[in-house]
């Protein structure tokens, strides 16, 4: 296929130029969903798109997408991922794949434009809002609404810790849009590894195949407020006893798993967290994930049977929803294979592999035939400062990325669905 | 010792109707140092005040005294306790001790002035500013400005979690003031026991010997950012799960203790503390009080060895500074002596105790002769909206305050000092 891919230093300038934003220190960055760093990135990219020949316009959830349209009436291949972070983390977690995804859209619209590609389907680059669910939960917000996975008005009332609004927060920024998101026929992304795999085997792309299961949910423990320094410690009911012993469980239950689980509590929230105070209530936030979706659900059933054992031996009581498994699923054979000629095209190592972590792509699999791709993560590090890719890495990865898009736009996308 | 003691139905009515402010759910009320219905407490004492004939003022640090001056030059016997709360307290707890001294005082000052007194000293009742030491720490925040335990500026500039200084808090409800404190000789302070000790021995007065010692602490566990979904647990250094382990052993250490020592976690910070990422740092604040000194530094010793070695088996690191503690003193035998007397006169049955919970009067047994006293608490209920105690019991120690009052008035307080 003979198209251009993006000029490997705008792609870095840019990439440069939008790593600055939300810099906190020592090369963190936070641009938690609807705020002010968030809005900055999202006015840098509709100038881009503005710059680049794409028409800006943001839907009732705030995803921002920037449309090429070559067919009017014809839907559109969106490619993207997402703007927002969480607090002090790496640059590139999402912000890579919609930048890359940016040049991708501009190099093929070139191309289209320059009579070297005839299109089947119009190009939109996406920006999802609110992929981290950290300011405001559950994550996958954007793409969710997009999907009909979560219900628009939900989102929108949703509130942070501070008792802000999505709807409050999206009109702080600027970006709650009443736009109609464009029809996609295909959704491709690419994301940093955030793991080992591509680094440890010397491969510059990886191809995704599959999502591991997850399961997330909070879990309370409730017992009784008192005075830390006159109430007996057998008389004591405190919550932070409970909830410390099931933090524990709950690790205890991923380091068995032998590598096939992981788990953590990422949010811990005490009541009335005060010195003086017994604690009566404390809420955490579970997330357990395994590649077999039957070993989640066993151990996730076991743990759901052990806290509450463990709780009553504390006189605490524990209560939490019913559980539900966000599914592994297989991503469309056919793209693998697409995306593996689009790697080969442009000279690029490539592996099968599977993601822990959640994406957008996700959701968009359960609805449009999806591609996921990843470039190499050092160390696996993620959601955290010490997150980082090479150059040379990124520059592949955007190169790829713009043949995966070249293929898509000018390919029957419905084959992809069969098999 | 013939003198008036307050009208029981006055004193009910008027208990009522100040527990009636910051009044949250089930009886709980809230009104932590600095916020709007501590300023609505000190707002209803100080009209009391001038409605009884005594005069307001208020110090530096925002504790608010009411002035009966009988003998210009002379110091004063304050007596009181603090209006302020923990988060969803009982309304007992520091209230009852200031509106039953506000009742003392105008009883002791009618007796003075009907002639059936001759007072060798003045009265001043004293709510202490921020004893609770929840949204501002250290507890004892105002009488440990009085006694030179705190030093005042650096007391104006503490912050609450939302970053208000103590000078902002008091400025806004109009409680920074400029007066001078009244000249201590002696102190007096009635407080719910807390503990079952006088319900379970059907006693109406606890005659305060001394104080168990207290040390209490910040301990900081760090360890490094990471992704909730993708992290090996073999290369998560999750600060929550170190915390986790440090919360059980504190909690093990006291049960250990078999009654001799008291400790929990009253408030956990983690950080970022949002579902998708493994916590980087958390800050957990410990408190371990024993009757016996010696006990209470060794566990203290042991905690702080044993803390740094299970945090790095997670490859944590646990730090926390210099532990201080507070001493066990003994309250003067003299003074506890009086008090009997007194409870003997109002026909109340009495008995010795020791105070685990911290009091106003401990740092004021630091510089004068200081007489703590306490009402039954039932099942011994504390800083949890199940705080009780009858309303006999509540008259009774209101009786037997104002006869501990009549009687410091009425002597020479310097002997208190001699045993």
């Amino acid at each position: 296929m003979n198209i251009a891919t993006p000029t490997p230093q705008a792609f870095l300038a840019d990439f440069r130029e939008v790593s600055k934003i939300g810099l906190v220190s020592d090369g963190a960055v936070e641009r938690q969903a609807g705020t002010a760093p968030d809005g900055e990135m999202r006015r840098w990219l509709c100038q881009w798109f503005e710059a680049h020949g794409m028409t800006p316009i943001v839907d009732g959830i705030g995803n921002l997408f920037g449309l090429v349209t070559f067919l009017p009436d014809l839907p559109y291949i969106l490619i993207g991922s997402h703007l927002d972070s969480q607090p002090t983390a790496g640059r590139l977690d999402g912000a890579y794949g919609v930048i890359a995804a940016a040049h991708a859209a501009s190099a093929v619209m070139q191309a289209v434009q320059g009579g070297l590609l005839t299109p089947k389907a119009n190009i939109a680059v996406v920006d999802w809002f609110n992929e981290e669910g950290s300011r405001f939960a559950p994550s996958l917000m954007g793409s969710s609404v997009y999907t009909g996975n979560l219900d628009l008005e939900t989102c929108l009332s949703t509130l942070d810790e501070s008792g802000t609004t999505v709807r409050d927060a999206l009109t702080e920024i600027g970006f709650l849009g009443s736009d109609i998101a464009p029809e996609a026929s295909a959704y491709a992304e690419i994301h940093v590894e955030q793991g080992r795999l591509l680094e440890d085997h010397n491969r510059s792309i990886g191809l995704v195949t599959s999502n591991w299961a997850v399961c997330k949910f909070e879990v309370t423990v409730e017992g009784e407020q008192a005075h830390t320094g006159t109430a007996e410690m057998a008389d004591r009911r405190d919550a932070l006893v409970g909830a410390a012993g099931i933090v524990l469980l709950i690790r205890d239950a991923a380091v068995a798993g032998a590598g096939e689980l992981l788990a953590s509590v990422g949010r811990i929230t005490s009541y009335p967290n005060v010195p003086g105070v017994v604690p009566s209530k404390v809420v955490l936030s579970l997330d357990i994930r395994a590649a077999n979706e039957s070993l989640l659900e066993e151990a996730v059933r076991d743990l759901t049977q052990r806290m509450p054992v463990f709780a009553a031996t504390e006189c605490l009581t524990v209560t939490f929803p019913t559980t539900n498994i966000r599914s592994s699923v297989q991503f469309p054979e056919a793209g693998v294979r697409l995306a593996a000629l689009a790697a080969e095209a442009c000279g690029l190592s490539h592996e099968r592999i599977v993601t822990r972590a959640g994406h957008d792509a996700i959701r968009m699999n359960e609805v449009v035939p999806t591609i996921m791709s990843f470039v190499p993560s050092r160390n696996g590090a993620s959601h955290s400062a010490a997150e980082d890719t090479t150059d040379d890495d990124l520059v592949n990865g955007a190169a790829y990325l713009t043949h995966v898009l070249a293929m898509l736009v000018s390919s029957d996308v419905d084959e992809l669905k069969n098999v």
